[in-house]
């Protein structure tokens, strides 16, 4: 469900509406709060939800009254516990796989949860080392060398280990949703991908270059470094199933310039399927009924998809 | 006429052949070299171009046979050449203001040209020290507070007074296209700008929020700092005259996935009227006849806006 005090609620509420009709071979269970799952669908003049479609967590929200749009300790804390029971039933098998709402990175601070976002939360909860965020859509996707890190850390988290595992993630995991072998497009890290060792400190002919054969010996169909600006240009986007970026702006501008609201978060890695919507909690729209339920939807459908699992290929 | 072994020689004389018709109150005259440009009209079927529409610098390439596609130091110092006679005479009034075609950097750097590009060059002739890049397209206008630099360069570069001096100027530059005060969005540097210092040095929180403070109270339209990553959604392109962006790739990535070859590139802060094309040398589509003439187009039109200016208010 998300932050309760975020859209996460709403865009559940419609997300089930949507799936009666259009989603006849998915179970949905909302992780949340049954209380204020009703209390929104009343405010909103929302679909009625039955306490099946709720896996309740009540008591884990400690305060009587719900503030939306603001960053609150105990929503943080919440939030949390919906991601937790969601996990420890999809590691048992109760659910086959997990979609998440929006949650607030302050809100989480706030209740001293040390993890940033829902990778780092997913990946602590599954104890998985090597994991990686990737976003999908139907026109651009993108998976992240580097993610939720400063701007100035970026250099320093892009080795050739951690290039490579994420190359290997992004592979298998599109193998699984497109079924054959992907196309992979690798950009660079400085302007005009250094432009031959002109910008920056050579990170493309160090780190990104010599991974790039390496996976071509592993039989990868790999290109790149492309320079970053022009690495989504039209044909690219067709050309390619999957960019691998440097940092998370990288990729995630063109991401919400391309392809907003339809776009879904995957994290690779993990022991369980598991996506997410490609926005925030949305506090300024909170409460109005706006939240556009697109990327929810699109999330439960790969969800859906990565449930129902191709092969990798041998030794994968 | 940029690097001659480029599609800069091929766009200029689409140019030419552009404005016959559609520029009647332009006077185009090429920095190059005659022979070269009647050669690529005979070799490409483009239009015949007579000896007034070149002020031929002859003499500057040094080899008899140009060999399209290739970085030559040779290439590099006559490209270098035809932009140091087009400014000589910006300054002295002989031009109204020049556009420049694409230039090869690694070319300019094997001619032992210590600039890394035009800004750089151009900053140099005229001595020019608070100078920035800014790209415009109708879509998308964005200046930038560094540029060519490496990427792990840029938090050293991002300081207040750069970020006053580039906001002071991309002001002004937008008060002079468009007749009025012009709305300033201001982009962050980490994901999510900083989210409240969660991520990054707290770069928004010690230097871009201070310095877009300073502006308001200087009466400027500004708001920021944007998410990197949602600031260029759709209602914000609307809404903004300008975006101020932290590094190269955070405005080139949006710029060239929705204007590409629309874009024009100017460099603020000189003495003298300079747009330029915002694509390469692209030696790929060299000799080809595809090249698309655009961005120089725009550049031109653009030019001539500047040089009738708006004054740009009381003070400025």
């Amino acid at each position: 469900m998300g932050d309760p005090a975020g859209i996460g609620p709403e865009i559940c509420l419609k997300l089930l509406d949507y799936a009666k009709d259009h989603l006849p071979k998915v179970e949905i269970i909302i992780y949340g709060e049954e209380e204020i799952l009703k209390e929104e669908s009343r405010n909103l003049n929302l679909l009625d939800i039955d306490s099946s479609q709720v896996f309740n967590t009540s008591g884990l929200l400690k305060k009587d009254h719900l503030q939306k749009g603001v960053v609150d300790a105990d929503y943080g804390r919440a939030a949390y516990g919906y991601i937790k029971a969601a996990v420890d039933h999809a590691l048992s098998g109760v659910v086959d796989g997990i979609v998440t709402a929006p949650i607030n990175k302050a809100a989480l601070q706030k209740a001293n949860i040390s993890q940033i976002g829902h990778t780092e939360i997913l990946s602590e909860l599954t104890q998985s080392s090597k994991t990686c965020m990737l976003q999908y859509s139907k026109e651009v996707t993108a998976s992240f060398v580097t993610c939720h890190c400063g701007f100035s850390d970026v250099p320093k988290f892009l080795t050739r280990e951690r290039l490579h595992d994420v190359i290997e993630l992004t592979r298998n995991a599109l193998f699984k949703v497109i079924g054959k072998e992907p196309k992979l497009i690798v950009l660079g890290l400085n302007p005009h991908a250094g432009e031959g060792g002109l910008l920056g400190n050579s990170e493309e002919e160090k780190i990104i270059i010599p991974e790039i054969s390496e996976a071509k010996k592993r039989g990868l169909n790999i290109s790149g470094p492309l320079p970053p600006d022009t690495a989504f240009l039209p044909k690219n986007r067709k050309d390619a199933d999957a960019f691998i970026c440097m940092y998370h702006d990288q990729g995630h501008i063109p991401l919400k310039a391309l392809a907003f609201d339809e776009a879904v978060n995957i994290t690779l890695g993990l022991p369980i399927v598991r996506t997410s919507v490609d926005h925030g909690t949305a506090f300024d729209i909170v409460g109005t009924g706006q939240a556009n339920p697109g990327s929810i939807i699109e999330a439960v459908k790969l969800a859906e998809r990565l449930c129902t699992q191709h092969d990798t290929g041998p030794g994968r």
